[in-house]
């Protein structure tokens, strides 16, 4: 930790500086520059409170040095996490496109749908029996009998599913009907108790970026679910929240090859949520895989207007066939395979 | 409803959004025009599904002319809605300056805090038991014996207590405590689940808003806690996400009186989250009264260099009394009193 | 235009509203809903002001139902415009690659950078005579000086030039020396008479996207110089402003099909400027590709690390060469060729 | 400048960076931790390019450790500013309303508009001569004929006038006409050409914050205009883009007590433009004054629903004085006079 004094610093603050980092274990590294005193913080910052620093008097700014975050930092795992999803792989040469509708509505829905995503050559399907929405009187999803229709549909073509736990209360439901990868939605990106539940298993976890969640932050909630013990994490970026209202969000695809340097974990985009609209789906899609993203969530509905919520950013079976044609070519100019 | 579509529209299309309305039991008003025909939707426009209609061909841009929330809306309800709180109003002609520690650490760091915020002329407290960190090797709260410990120092000084939910099961914890006011804080504004249970209660809320949440989006949470039955609910403004990074969140003051226009709930700020230093409190919370807040959230620890989180942005208690000593004569020129 | 009333209007408010329509050549389409009442102005609703009717009491809200922008819009004009710049096609199938130093700095400097480009493969060459920093202390560029340093190195490879303008009163040095493609910064999006003034000559246009711009306002930019009778402009998006810190700027891929469905302008980006980091340039090139653009402006310099400004985002020439190889199959997968 | 080279750092490259500094006439002071070494730059850190070590192998962060401004910075420079307007002081205990129309119309307009800001009790009138519009089809302002028919108007009533520059050519008649306070706007606070012609000159400049600046670029845009020797800089607080759309920017409050603590010079507001509606005015003009502004840049129209742009945000003149009555005890209640 790096503390900056101000510029009229009393040697009385700065001894008030030292004497807490040896309160804590560490030694003072005193440096009297021409403008400003900098002192180092010499041993592990990690056990020190940043804040309780800024707060002394004469200090101007501190700074952290290490990362906060450990288990999931490439710094200490080198090589890429493939996480193994009933024999499926996520996070090595072969991309993932896991396509589905955006909720549960019925048995046939979610039947059609299901043939749909195995057709167009997804080994994973998502859906959502539980929905996060923005408005008390929409349709709040289908609940434990969605997660059996789920099932019901993705075992006749033998797909892993995907689906949102948004209440700790659930995930005994979830364990029941076998969900084989869990995913932690942007609103409960920092719902830290959900967190440390999803780390207690060994599922798969898919956790989205929040909102207007930083990297680091990010990196911290899967660090909250590594902490646990559950390593098989998973990163989806779903656009942010910005000042452009000529779409939902921006995707950030920065974030991709930024996230690939600094975690080992694998990284996935949703390019349906991050556009809001159908036709931006496929540009969207081959940004993230050509900036290096390890897979797609991708929402696809047998009938799109017919849809209980996110009618408009669904594509069509069909649709979500030529889309998989499409990124073939593309997946191999990057050097990956679909 | 307001249905804009495309400028090369055909007449099926048009009739296609004309069927899916009187599917609905709404009418269409058809208006065309010299470069865009128009269809507006008469009936209840909240039987419809926005994005069903955005996904129809043809469709350019759909926009909603009712607001989506109704039992906390303004229109709905003239008069301010005044929260009795053990016989203190918040939300009338009174301001309430609710203070006290970030966390709760110890018995007698809660005494003298109690001590502070009775002295300081506050007639309310706050103090988090359960933390949300984002760290997941930070200190995560005191939990259940911290709720213990605030009770017992808040109970000397007659102060009803004012202190973060984050988990669900932990609502029956705060009721057999007998908490005065459940925070709902920032992370947590857009778990539904939460919203959901402490809407089924009479315990008042404090809903802070989220990091980059809309002031609809604000609203249409409250509104998840208004539909179960609880009408208790007090709004935070506490700084949103910006691209300024000279101080933490930027205070959104405008926000203020566009919600006292919109609704009737009242509206507080906390202007030590939003700087984020307790040097840009006194300012702060000058502004955000002086824009029209109901009252403040406002963290004061007896030692805040030893405070075990956010330390940098709590007052001393003489620093809070001589803030309140500051407000008084504002208050008064704003045609308040504290 | 759509004026949506308050829920409680009278009918004097609604006849005001009637009478200002009229009064500007339009009529009004009156239509009392349940709820609200709304007027559609019927006729050419550039010639209204939206503000002063936003003005009139008993108005709620009023919205726009036809694009600002007319001639830059695909609405009017559906085929890609290709930009001819001495033979060199901008906008068409193929991809442009417009490599070079963020600044001019000396004549061996230059050349060597020129070498580099046209070794590289790329067409067309880039680098500031004129730069604009956000420190009065910082290097300003070489000037008029440095105009004649790049056109004698670019000259030598045959390369058309691209370089910024900044203040109307260089302009005719920039046409004496033949600057074949001039760019407007971010900056000086909204620099409203160095539109007008580049807007009346012929020259091909970089326009730059504003760091917070909406597509809107950026179109609306491009649309001041083709109003002027330049219809010769490039949309580059180079990255706009958000909350993260991890990287310089947050480039919008979503905002290039988004303008391709807008306009029928070319669209490039600007991969270098976005991250603010070499090692970023090539996923993000990759990204912006996939998404659509037309080309890319890439900054390389003979010796980044003595870079006389933005060093670290600098590609070496044999770098530039890697890249231009790694895209030649990407752009293959797309349709286009490099 | 503290460097922070990456965990598995060789010496050699740690050695080129004590090179790079020595080069340029700083000393190094390496500091090996247990996790990272950090290297210490001692002397005139003004002297490096930041992005230059940034660019060398090894190196993972590079943080300043002065501040890039110095003229405008309070460090240099500890009593506030009183900027001095024909007699009239602003950023001194008296706060000063400047009110006027968003742009002259007519000599009529003016004149009624003078009336109305000296009746209110103002002392310095605002408006428009050159007006920047987003779309090139609006009315672009009177231009020179405009600044007459204002000079005209505000001599009856012994006003000085503060009215924006746009274009460095114009600054001759501005001069001519003895504008006493010239204005640079939004768009314009990195038009560095245009700081540097208004930093030759001793005419008082309002510099009105970027849409999106952060306080460091901003006060590095009125370094611009100081280092040419004119110190008679006023910043103008006036909202800044943001995700909400409730209302048109977000006023920065947080920025006021900020910049008094970072420079001497003084600061107003703008809620006219911040919040874009007349309603709004009032609270964010209170909160403004109550932060610490020195003064208000308010709109006002003889007749609002006529203005020619921004129709919606103008006060009426009574409005105008009722406002200024307002504000009277709330200036006083922070120690201010109006």
């Amino acid at each position: 930790m790096i503390i900056i004094m101000r510029s009229h610093v009393t040697e009385e603050q700065i001894q008030a500086v030292e004497a807490k980092l040896n309160a804590a274990g560490l030694k003072a590294n005193i440096s009297r520059g021409i403008e400003r005193t900098i002192i180092g913080a010499i041993g592990d910052e990690r056990k020190l409170h940043q804040e309780s620093l800024q707060a002394l008097p004469g200090v101007e700014d501190v700074m952290r040095v290490v990362k906060p975050y450990k288990i999931v930092a490439r710094e200490w795992h080198e090589t890429d996490t493939v996480i193994d999803i009933k024999g499926i792989p996520l996070g090595g040469k072969t991309l993932q496109i896991i396509g589905g509708p955006c909720s549960v509505e019925t048995q046939s829905q979610m039947d059609l749908a299901a043939q749909g995503v195995a057709e167009a050559g997804c080994r994973l399907m998502r859906g959502g029996a539980f929905k996060p929405r923005t408005s008390p009187y929409a349709f709040q999803g289908k609940g434990v009998e969605g997660l059996t229709l789920f099932r019901n549909a993705a075992d006749k073509y033998n797909l892993p599913i995907v689906t949102e736990l948004m209440d700790v209360r659930m995930l005994d439901a979830f364990l029941k009907q076998g969900v084989e990868v869990i995913q932690i939605g942007t609103r409960n990106m920092q719902n830290f108790d959900l967190l440390k539940e999803v780390g207690k298993i060994h599922t798969p976890v898919i956790l989205k970026r929040g909102l207007c969640a930083t990297l680091s932050e990010w990196l911290m909630s899967a660090e909250y679910i590594a902490a646990g013990g559950n390593h098989n994490i998973i990163l989806c970026e779903r656009g942010v929240r910005s000042f452009e209202t000529a779409y939902r969000n921006m995707l950030d695809v920065t974030a991709i090859p930024v996230l690939k340097k600094e975690t080992h974990l694998p990284v996935i985009a949703d390019p349906s949520h991050a556009g809001g609209k159908a036709a931006l789906v496929a540009a969207l899609s081959k940004a993230a895989i050509a900036a290096g993203a390890d897979g797609l969530l991708v929402e696809m509905h047998p009938s799109p207007c017919d849809a209980w919520c996110d009618a408009d950013q669904a594509l069509t079976p069909l649709e979500l066939k030529q889309l998989l044609q499409e990124l073939r070519p593309l997946a191999k100019a990057v050097g990956r395979e679909l």
